[in-house]
């Protein structure tokens, strides 16, 4: 009865997510896992679990009923194609693509498919208290949201591993994400500011300023910091016509001392999201036992990948970058079917 | 691979541990249920599981390897008793019995046999906020600990099933149980004081305000209210020496409108605690799997029962009640054998 | 046009008044100084002051219109009959007296003159969120108060100056005198536990628990501490029948950085109740020219009184003390006149 | 030794000033009172104070040592001039002057005057909780301040007398102020984004969103939201290279019940900012009594109306609108004196 996952992709993520299937989740079993590096593959596969060279043998073998993507680099596209070629459920870590081409590849094939195969890894969107939050805007009680104030900070980024062109490419699209998703709203453009840099960054760019406009007119201002050295502080606020809503501070011991009365700060995005990754596996466990997929989209994904393109230019250019999207399929919520522009 | 379990009693309590098995949770599946209302216990028990119209039965089944014990009543302490004499792990949800010579018979079962195979239900040490307190004070930055405020609070109580006893010998139990854990200590005394009586319970006595004098000197007192009518408030002060530590609110969307600017409580005790339920069983099946128990003992059991005992007479006689526990085993975490008093 | 003061006592406290009402507030002047030592009252008098040795002599001067008193010892009870016999306004700092016959000498003469003209310093009554807190408390949209939790906590106290006694016979007082007015209600009876004791305090035991008995029922528990180590810290919560009203925080700047998210506490009394000082003042000030007195009266400077003699019994008794109050006069709020028990 | 002070304009915030400076604060007597309502002036002058027709009368009236100018329209820079012109402390409520040239000519006049007269009525900047931010930024454990997020709502603005350019003329200008201040920084230049347009503010283009670049390269970002419904909520949240200083929530009771955990938020500017008021006023008679002013000068007076200028070009342009000034006057803190473009 328990749904048989392959695991593309056995890095430090692949690793974390087969620990979760195998040790955390119920309903689940991972069969079989491939990497580039097989030997590597060979050493995290659960007992019993068949290792792989190829991904396509892999996606293709009978026995995997489900996929996880958890590989890097420009494999992804064929990945999720042969995916979608074999109709298998299939989870794929961020960025789901990298180029605006290959996403609509992904999208026009699960639109021929007709049914809903691909999950994106918009962890935020399982996590409790985005959900809550959600749950206060749609409510409407408090009008519509007109704001939405996004703060991203992290601690410190490894050095030499992290660009400077990765806050705009790789950690906005979290924030862009979950705005889109909280508002259900779409980016229709992009500006980016640099504020005064930080000494603690290093050689690093830090930090950015970035406006999101919507296609409702809400306005979305993000700011990420990814020097801050004290720790991850992920804070959310969102201003409605007759109130406002906002994350909490996380739950931590209110510890009265010398410092004050205070509480501590999640350390990093694991012990920050953990539970939220766990959520999300168990929702696309649920989806994909049924065939199909939940939350974020191939359309999501795609979203994604026009937003960090269109940050990059904004960056570069100083000025508002708009992004025009194709037609929204049924499929992915929308009336109408796939159109070019 | 998974751990065969057997529940008996399928109440509202018994059908949530059912659903938490076999729907939640990982390395478990539910074999065998039994129940007095044998139809009942057909309808609920998952597809596949034997239904057995006998308690004893069910524990003796060599398909069950790990007993859940959800029944009312007072078959409990022969129930404890028969899983110890086979050996097989058992979580019994509180109270583990309801008189001092039961709970004395089920510790010296247990020492008998000399492993612990006994865990019982009390699952705010499995809560993430109370371990975090638990870990602040274990950390000692802030010295020892000299008062514990603890503060429970219902909204209602079922009218006509919560008798005016029960906020002493059911509900005083939890917060007389996390408040020997969190301070690594015993309770020596009991004293209860019956503050001005709320209108909005109805019949009830309501609140109480507890007193529990600790063997190491520490002070606790324990709020009670059970007809707050707001919601389920549940909160935990330690003051030490150096410093105090406190639970923080429950995580809620901070929301300001007209009302101000506010944080849902929890509604009631599931909405609360239903993490810690998980992660109670959780745990249970780890240990269980490997053939013992881990979390409260029968020893906890043993001083819950105590603790009921003396608060019901200290609040008839108005005065200081002590408790005098026999030597504590070493199995349960003493230096020392069982000892009559 | 401005009130003409004359202070008997050039002491900390003394000189902090003589300050407050030269410097601070307005429609106040400082025309009188006494004090035993005479060279000292010279040196802190305000420029135009007349300097008297005796206190006598400043009460019955012609240009002092009311008077503050600051002294410490034994005189008090003299000074305070002085100024009711001549009819003029007195401000006096708390204790009022120290002895339930001086109180009761104090209440009598004031009765005769049949005008308050007696107020005593407890300036809690006068910070703002106290008072707050009170309009939520007499405001009863959350039902009758059942239960006040207060907390008292020093950093420390000074060595050798501050004795084992004192908590209950200085310090309890304010949380004693705010309970009664919080809740509009009397204290019949005290009871005094002592919790594990802290080793910050040296010598002094410390910490205390303290049970106040209301009239009304409501329970009042007061915690102690004078040696907590990290600052000043008051806190007070009104557990009423269908809801909560609590002190907040005192404002602060909150940081976020490696030692999480935090406010700083006030240091110490100084710091935490200096609008509360202005404010009695500004308040006495109105009323004493008018020829009267407001807020804390006589009879609050007797309830402190018997509090603490009733606090100190309750320490060395173990037991619950009684509290017997004389029949309230109305001048002090209820229909009917003083009588002896 | 009383500061005797003349008031030109008993409107509303002239007659509040009144109040204040007669019955809250000491060391300040109202001694002449003008208004081109002459009749109002009269009737709102305290006892003894004289009441002229002319203001230039009132300036030059030997009897008074200090101006307080409250008035609306055009005549503030004749006034100023005037104060100038006879050596005299003047108080100005914001706006200082409505011009560019205004400002500069007045700028002129002090400078050459050779000492500071003009303060102006950013009262911001004398609250404390500003105060306690400005000291953790300016303490510098914090690293620089890189940028600044203000918030500014009304619950509503009076109909008909509040108009679309007021958010960016009249409203904007305390947070640039505070900006400014926090920072010790300059604004180089302003942009504008109109977020989706709120149904609560009727008529009016709300809300706004605005952007400071500041001459250190920090960024500052405003929400300014006049038709939120609820309250006055005004919040400051400076994020610095390694940690971030926030404004606390005022202090109101923290009540608990069927809304949840919550504190009030002050309903209008009179509630929030009405100890920052006297606390200005009390710094300007101590400077005024010293022939000089203290806090916001002419400079802050005439940044505040270039930004006021820049934000409404901003918002018709879409783009950056810059702002140079002259150079600083040595008299406003820099080295240099004051220079043509």
């Amino acid at each position: 009865m328990s749904l048989k996952v392959g695991v593309i992709g056995t890095g430090m993520i692949g690793q974390d997510h087969i620990r979760r299937l195998t040790k955390v989740l119920s309903g689940v079993e991972v069969v079989a896992v491939s990497d580039i590096d097989e030997a590597r593959a060979a050493e995290v596969a659960p007992a019993g679990a068949q290792v792989f060279a190829s991904d396509k043998d892999l996606i293709r073998c009978d026995a995997v009923e489900a996929i996880v993507i958890c590989s890097w680099g420009a494999a992804h596209e064929e990945q999720l194609l042969e995916c979608l070629a074999v109709g298998k459920p299939v989870f794929r870590e961020k960025p789901m693509v990298t180029s605006e081409a290959a996403a609509l590849k992904v999208i026009e094939a699960e639109v021929t498919f007709d049914r809903r195969l691909v999950q994106v890894g918009f962890m935020r969107r399982f996590e409790a208290d985005y959900r809550r939050l959600k749950a206060v805007i749609d409510g409407a009680t408090l009008g519509a949201p007109l704001m939405y104030h996004s703060v991203h900070r992290n601690a410190s980024v490894p050095e030499g591993l992290y660009t400077s062109e990765m806050p705009l490419n790789d950690t906005l699209v979290h924030d862009a994400d979950i705005a889109r998703w909280l508002l259900s709203d779409e980016i229709t453009g992009v500006e980016v500011r640099l504020p005064r840099r930080s000494q603690q960054g290093g050689e690093l760019r830090d930090p950015h300023f970035v406006l999101l406009h919507m296609a409702s007119g809400a306005l979305v201002d993000v700011e990420i910091s990814v020097s801050i050295t004290y720790d991850y502080d992920i804070l959310g606020e969102v201003s409605c016509e007759a109130g406002i809503a906002a994350l909490p501070h996380r739950p931590a011991t209110v510890v009265t001392d010398g410092h004050g009365i205070r509480q501590a700060i999640p350390e990093d995005w694991r012990e920050r999201f953990i539970e939220a990754y766990d959520q999300e596996f168990r929702e696309w466990i649920a989806a994909a036992g049924e065939g199909t997929a939940t939350g974020p989209s191939a359309w999501d994904g795609y979203a994604a990948t026009l937003t960090a393109d269109a940050a990059l230019r904004a960056a570069a250019s100083g000025g508002l970058e708009r992004i025009k999207m194709v037609e929204k399929p049924a499929l992915h919520g929308a009336p109408s079917a796939l159109a070019a522009e």
